[in-house]
């Protein structure tokens, strides 16, 4: 590890996340990547290279070589691009990806971009799609769809440690009232536990409004050496760890159904890297495909106890500006999870919190800030920590 | 650059390309890994990261997060896993991630692996999937397949320099021939000119014999630092450049219909990072997805003179310890083109060859070896140059 430079975060952008129903995938790209580079009056000309994460453009837009599209369509060939893919994590792998690729001292100046187009895809598209973000023989093709799977975690969790469905609800009604106040969020309303429990069945315990919805968007941030980036932002944002664990693909291969291995394997070293412990995080953006998944994330990541993640919620020590803000984005439930950007969106977010540009939904004084970015059903999991650059 | 390391092939292994009906995405892959771990006596507890390259298994296979696959079914969990995706240059892409991410010093012992499932899969699938490598909504969805694209380029190769369809034909020839020496090749046969030119057309002047084949495939490399590569090689296969470039995704964007810019691009980089010029390379593998792309590549790549790679072939200039060896492994033609396995391919045939292990096929006294790895039509090309470490 003493071969690697310090990186920072300089610029970042994303595109209204929602329904995009007039927008298409390269449409939303642009706009991600455009804004990233306004934020730190960067000049394409200084770009060489750049990272995309994005998991299944080949089913949804029949559309592969994705690192070449955005080089091509931001007019920065001949810079190298590179698209990297971990199902729903395909965002925080890029990132991760290009945090070494500038640490390294192979680039200087990388952006990283996540992105999905999920509505405007024919029939069943999508649900088969994102099937293959688990084990495609195990699991899809027995029938086993995201929902369902989730299902089972939910269950056992609330077989072993009593969590209930009020305290899954109250996840919901958390990020959708932090989603409210993010206007590039997907959903833009309050909701109540009442409007959740009696939100139509999906895979029982799971509601409509336990799920995260399909969502169209895009996010991109510009990552520089720390030493170069203080002089194209007021406020470098440093990435002061960067790790990833893979898990088995399937959920019945795993050793614990509530708990995801992949996420603890990463938080220790993410931790150890950066010499802090989940105390010192002011701010987390976590995996919240799905109710039971933010709880399950808030305990891995060791901030409460194995169990007792629900009850947390319930009593309101995940909320804005409380024991630890979580999801201030609106998370993937509410602020939308277009799979590949969700990654690079945490990233964003987390830069404007520790800026202090998060407007309505700011952590006071945050200093610390985490994101936790799951794919499939925890196979893989990535966590960064990130700090105001002195 | 100065904080990168010094990196190192330690151990490679493929399995057999070919039309595998009765194998699928897992076993081959799985074969592959398990070969390259074997070459070098590498026990799996070693291994702490792993990419893979892959092109299109959503749409041929149903199962995307493919870097989670491999971690789980080569018993590597928590090891991150990390797949990227470049069309047809994925293998090439792959092995540079995997490079930086040691050359880095954030891992110490990377398998990169690269794989294909492509027979064995739906109707069009194959040509609808491979598609998606251009210009989907500019090239694919007006028809233009790739055997068009790149007939378009031969047409205009032939128009401006004079290229001929036997000299096309005489790639092929050779390609072949290569092949029948290699057990690991799709093709075991030779061919001539006359079965050439009599094939069916395919996108004339393309013939069914100008054609890279379908073909199934693995191949994996382990890379460490040369350092430690010492205690695990034999003869550790230094790799003293790694370069990549991108151009615009559809042809009619491109500056030349004759000439890869990516290629020249990537080419330039990887000669002034290793101080060579094109004349101290003894074996090459270049990207012939089709004949007219070898004959490019050989010129791009600065081993003939724009418009000569076509009666330099033909002359016999490219066979087999001749002036430069080029595709001893039969290239994509002859050993056949599992998409997103073949630059990984390249690697594993020049460290056979710089390793003396070549075979039949051996390059006299090869020293130092290159790949050239393409995807689509030219919108990313990845180039590396490797040693026999002293």
């Amino acid at each position: 590890m003493v071969f690697m430079r310090k990186v920072a975060i300089v610029g970042v952008g994303m595109s209204k996340f929602g329904e995009e129903w007039t927008r298409g995938y390269r449409d939303m790209l642009i706009e991600a990547g455009g804004r990233a580079l306004a934020d730190c009056n960067l000049h394409g000309e200084e770009i060489d290279g750049i990272y995309v994460g994005t998991m299944a453009p080949g089913s949804l837009v029949g559309q592969e070589h994705i690192g070449a599209l955005v080089a091509d369509f931001m007019g920065l060939n001949p810079v190298p691009a590179t698209r990297v893919e971990a199902a729903c994590a395909s965002g925080g792998v890029a990132l991760r990806t290009g945090y070494l690729a500038v640490a390294s001292g192979a680039h200087d100046c990388v952006v990283v971009g996540g992105v999905e187009k999920m509505t405007d895809t024919p029939g069943n598209e999508v649900t088969s799609a994102l099937g293959g973000a688990g084990d495609q023989e195990w699991e899809l093709f027995m029938g086993a769809t995201f929902p369902a799977i989730y299902a089972l975690m939910a269950r056992r969790h609330m077989l072993e440690y009593g969590t209930t469905e009020e305290q899954m609800a109250s996840v919901a009604v958390k990020n959708h009232l932090n989603a409210s106040k993010n206007k590039f969020a997907h959903f833009q309303n309050e909701i109540t536990i009442e409007m959740v429990l009696k939100s139509k069945a999906v895979a029982s315990p799971l509601k409509l409004f336990d799920c995260s919805p399909i969502t169209d968007g895009a996010a991109a941030v510009v990552l520089m050496p720390l030493e170069k980036a203080k002089k194209y932002a007021q406020m470098p944002i440093e990435i002061i760890a960067s790790a990833q664990a893979s898990d088995a693909l399937a959920l019945h291969s795993r050793e614990s159904m509530t708990s995801l291995r992949a996420t603890k394997v990463a938080a220790k070293k993410a931790f150890e890297t950066a010499n802090l412990a989940p105390k010192d995080i002011d701010v987390v953006e976590v995996h919240d495909c799905f109710t039971i998944a933010e709880i399950m994330a808030i305990e891995d990541l060791g901030f409460f106890e194995k169990g007792k993640g629900g009850a947390a919620t319930q009593e309101g020590k995940t909320a804005l500006n409380s024991e630890i803000s979580v999801n201030t984005s609106g998370g993937l439930k509410g602020c939308g999870h277009p799979v590949g950007a969700t990654g690079v969106k945490q990233a964003v977010e987390i830069a404007w919190q520790l800026r202090g540009q998060a407007e309505a939904r700011q952590v006071k004084d945050a200093k610390i800030g985490m994101t936790h970015n799951v794919g499939g059903s925890g196979a893989t999991a990535v966590v960064h920590i990130f700090k105001r650059a002195e």
